[in-house]
């Protein structure tokens, strides 16, 4: 593709159009600052200000993307044509923008490492036209995917000692790359596996698959279908059984799993997606259970989220895994993050906002976890904190990412990372249906820089 | 990029890679179809069962995504070696699959008409096994654009006779695709213009932009960012003037624009992004006024959605612009659209679904529109019926883009299409706050046919 492409030509998205994927005005504030402020160092936080009231705790997630964006990141001949044609900018810049590289410094949350409202994700230090110019896709990179991981935790949170839940969210995610990379943040947020093939194969995600509704009543006899399924699938075979009617679709499957074990297949299981989930899955289990078909698990499905599931499992539902579909890939209960990039030093200085409903912090700063999980405190990047572990590392220097420091963004130590801090984590920051408040503190150093910048603007 | 790519390689996704994005079990089905019933020919039906509570009607989209993936369909040899890896597939569909090329044909409702629950947006007819394999592309693609454009039309209503409402909702859409076809999808319903540079390149939108916090942040003196600002884009700056105070940040913007008067510049206008928007925009619209700078403009932005614009337009307040980000991109009160796939034929035997809480309708279908807007009726094929035009049109037979069709995939013919519908759709329907179902009837000849086959399935 060169360019920005042509509508009909499929509307994908790649490392020669990825740049382009930024809002005017970063080209406008850019040139500008090209024009004026050139040998200028910024640093740029990427925070979410306020957790959503449905979520107590976020994670990390997306820094791979983001770090591919930056370390691309050049505009084609053709890009700088068509931004000539908007009339907007001078030769200087566009002659800068079509040799820009990005050079700068990321510091970054490790993916799967929980994080709390204005704590920086990501901290970008950069010449200010370069810095200027990639705030939007990496709001997008970064927001999105640890917006998905999260709800992935809270799921996984819901269920408990279970095997687990599957990524069945492909259709309803908004676009292709949505399903794609929600399927990754699933993933690193706690997901079992994914019915989604390409982010099985990219991301070596189990995949996962039971049978549709269209299957079923492409046969005149629901048995039929079973049977022609579990001869070709063998003990992979899982049976929609609610397509008509839940408990005829169990006898019938209790007849065929009999039928089969003479040919020498078991049948891995029977997925209920419609009807009363809890009821029908303790009908269901009895069934099988008094036929001698024990080892046949239960997959429910159907609108599912992390209440639904949580309940089962108090309830003794006895579900085996939960596909969830439309919950887990649009995170339906806080489909956004607010995240914001603000800047926080210049050239040295530290710069804030200060309007009537919103404060950003001033300066280059660290998020320091107490060991204990009593607290956070944000502080200056240069303090040590006793008792506390600074979260953010140095990911990339000079636009390149830092060797030894994969870890960061390792999908799986990302997953791993989370699965370790569902551990770790406070039980009351797992309450899935209250809101808990994790305290995040400002260091004495950083609360001496709020208060003389706050001064030099009233001055100002 | 061959077969399904590695992880930080951007994620992307392109023509040899989107077939993989589809649910294994779509691929174990096609599998199951091709080994019994190979020369099968199959419907099937895309339609949202039920709109969202908060929708009275949808705006059909995504077509032109959908068939470009149809007519360019092709497993690569790496994807088929990747498929063979996971021992789930015989070589004799392996083979087939490496061959399989889309060539079935496909009716739907042109981008930018009104459809309603029950309605099929698309009907695809192929053989069985390819009828199934891009099922789940298919729903992402149509229901994700077909939701942002609903979206964008009932922001369209919201604003009535102000200039419009600008796509500014890249930083918070899932990932970088939704990005780009969610500003297509909102041009679609009636965006003005879009902050989405790549997008505005790739569809012909006006970009848009202003400039944001942090740049005002960039400065001492907030009164110098206009200044800097003004002199590089002249009559195109927009203010930001709520950094740290709307009222001061006008009072400086009066001054400002008045020096540049001097200079031959025209300010174009502020936008206020945060505080008491309505309150702010008066008083600032007054403040402009005395001043004799009538013709700047009042861009108002930060969490609106169609109720607040539409209160805001109710109450006079005089803004011009309304600046659109989450609630747009992320169609946040109704992030997803239950979007469903059923086989309603196969090989000229109508099929349906009838569990306990859902039904299909079966056969070949037709959507018929009264020119009164007095109701649909979803009626077969081959009916007719007066005073009614039909909806679905044919755009792909035999694999490839009918010639003549095109209009029901063009862009400019999509916004035409949905402007249009917007005017005509009775009152009742576009209301914001209120649930009002529009009638949509089956043809006497669709209830015989729903009769006949329900008769059968229960002699099953």
């Amino acid at each position: 593709m060169v360019g920005w492409g042509k509508p009909g030509e499929g509307d994908w998205i790649d490392d020669a159009s990825a740049p382009l994927l930024v809002d005017l005005y970063e080209l406008t504030m850019s040139a500008s600052w090209f024009a004026h402020r050139q040998g200028h160092s910024a640093t740029f936080d990427l925070f979410v200000r306020k957790l959503p009231e449905q979520r107590n705790f976020l994670i990390a997630c997306g820094l791979d993307q983001a770090l591919h964006f930056l370390e691309t990141f050049r505009f084609s001949g053709a890009a700088i044509d068509a931004l000539r044609g908007l009339k907007l900018f001078d030769a200087g810049f566009l002659e800068w923008l079509g040799r820009m590289r990005f050079t700068g410094e990321v510091w970054a949350v490790p993916e799967g490492e929980a994080v709390f409202g204005a704590e920086p994700l990501l901290r970008v230090t950069a010449p200010l036209p370069e810095a200027q110019l990639v705030e939007s896709f990496l709001l997008n990179a970064i927001t999105f995917q640890t917006m998905i991981a999260t709800k992935a935790a809270r799921l996984a949170i819901a269920c408990g000692g279970r095997r687990g839940f599957v990524d069945f969210s492909l259709r309803r995610d908004h676009g292709p790359t949505a399903a794609l990379l929600g399927a990754r943040a699933a993933w690193v947020g706690g997901a079992a596996a994914t019915s989604n093939v390409l982010a099985a194969m990219r991301y070596g995600i189990p995949p996962s698959g039971t049978m549709a509704h269209s299957y079923v009543m492409g046969f005149d006899e629901e048995a039929d279908a079973f049977r022609q399924f579990a001869r070709a699938f063998r003990d992979r075979a899982v049976f929609l059984i609610d397509t008509w009617d839940t408990i005829e679709g169990a006898r019938k499957s209790v007849q065929v799993a009999r039928e089969l074990k003479a040919e020498g297949i078991d049948v891995s299981g029977v997925r209920i997606d419609s009807g009363e989930l809890a009821a029908d899955a303790r009908a269901v289990r009895r069934m099988f259970d008094e036929a001698g078909l024990a080892n046949i698990q239960i997959v429910l499905s159907g609108d599912l989220d992390e209440h639904a599931i949580a309940k089962m499992v108090r309830d003794d539902v006895p579900a085996d895994w939960f596909g969830v579909g439309t919950q887990l890939g649009t995170s339906a209960d806080a489909p956004a993050l607010g995240g914001v990039y603000k800047l926080a030093e210049e050239d040295g200085t530290p710069r804030m906002k200060l309007s009537r409903d919103k404060v950003t912090l001033p300066g280059r700063k660290q998020v320091f976890r107490f060991d204990d999980w009593s607290r956070d405190v944000i502080g200056l990047h240069d303090e040590r904190i006793d008792g506390a572990r600074p979260l953010l590392r140095c990911v990339m220097r000079d636009g390149r990412r830092v060797p030894g420091a994969e870890s960061a963004w390792s999908l799986a130590d990302a997953r791993a990372r989370c699965a370790r801090t569902l551990k770790d984590l406070p039980e009351g920051l797992k309450a899935l249906d209250r809101k808990v408040d994790y305290p995040v503190e400002l260091s004495e150093r950083l609360k001496r820089e709020l208060e003389e910048v706050k001064a030099r603007l009233h001055r100002g």
